[in-house]
């Protein structure tokens, strides 16, 4: 891909994430990006060839940002909760993606070929939780009683409902991430990793990890 | 409200629900209304005016069909799960007033005006969900260790979530429930209706309830 054809999909990812899919206007694209009308159409074809390739630009973009130093091979458990985690962060790169795959979803709802692509997407994403739980089970992390196909479908689809309250203003970024641990900490079950021997987790709240910077609980009632 | 009023607004909602919230004109609303043009400025004021009462109205909606004859008094953990589960319904009025949920969440992001709205309303679920959940721990079949505040905005994002995948067509209806229904018994815990006493629940799988229609787990790996 060249340069300008990156410069053209960043520009369009800029644009979805400030004024929505429906209002991406090719005139107005090709004015943000600094390049002429023309240049748009001969390098993406129409519109709708813009489109698919601005969804997976921003799909790839979402497998960089989401990819953590952990080798999956070695600590499964550990690569899931950053590639969950890194979907809520501050940087501008996943505030733009995050918004726009918010938008893309409800626009879906009215967009066949839009549909077909995102529900790709997300089966990948899903399969993806899928084999690292199962993997993660496999080294003795993840709790053998926990279905992982369930698990990945919980824990992908709460990625997303969390994410769209806390773009949308609803949750700040802080307790967005303290929500998504705790919950992956009661879908994987106690991780062996930092519970000792003996003191295995009963409840809930006592299955967080007690050093991940999680908020502390209150006092219990 | 007049019976007029109520029908332009069950047109609108219906329109949202076929292509979105910025897909809707006036014209082709009063068009699908069977009313003039006049009459929904008569009634409505502008655009903005009708997409705020339109929004209202959604929510009244969902307040209706979410509302189960359990009496939260009595059985508080009962009378949530319903609250929750009736937002996966396969009736119209539910599959409309969903798809346009997720249009307003996504539009929310470049309107300021209905992001105000929408974490309003967002606020008041989760404070439902909260005062059902400490009603639930006094009457002892919600684990006392669940911290109300964050399995209430848990769930409700997880609600989100998942609706907007089955919407979207990801996720079928019966998966997507019984999705839901091992993610409430996740959060809340053993619940003491069903579970027999010295038989605790120690892990996630084993705390769903037996008999409530969840697809059975898959054999143990």
């Amino acid at each position: 891909m060249s340069s300008r054809q990156v410069q053209i999909l960043e520009a369009a990812a800029r644009m979805i994430a400030r004024r929505g899919v429906r209002g991406l206007r090719v005139d107005e694209l090709a004015a943000e990006a600094g390049v002429s009308i023309g240049l748009v159409y001969y390098h993406f074809g129409d519109r709708a060839g813009l489109m698919q390739r601005t969804w997976e630009f921003i799909n790839e973009r979402a497998e960089q940002y989401t990819k953590s130093a952990i080798d999956p091979a070695v600590d499964p458990r550990g690569h899931l909760e950053e590639m969950l985690l890194r979907e809520l962060q501050d940087e501008p790169d996943v505030v733009e993606n995050s918004t726009a795959w918010g938008e893309y979803r409800a626009s879906a709802v009215f967009d066949p070929e839009l549909g077909r692509q995102l529900r790709e997407a997300t089966a990948g994403w899903v399969r993806d939780a899928d084999d690292l739980i199962r993997a993660g089970q496999k080294t003795g992390d993840i709790d053998p009683h926990v279905v992982p196909a369930d698990a990945a479908e919980r824990l992908t689809a709460l990625v997303e409902g969390i994410s769209e309250r806390w773009v949308s203003g609803s949750l700040p970024l802080a307790r967005a991430r303290a929500l998504l641990r705790s919950a992956i900490a009661l879908e994987l079950g106690a991780d062996r990793r930092t519970v000792q021997a003996g003191s295995e987790a009963r409840s809930p709240a006592a299955r967080a990890r007690p050093h991940d910077g999680v908020t502390p609980q209150p006092p219990r009632r």
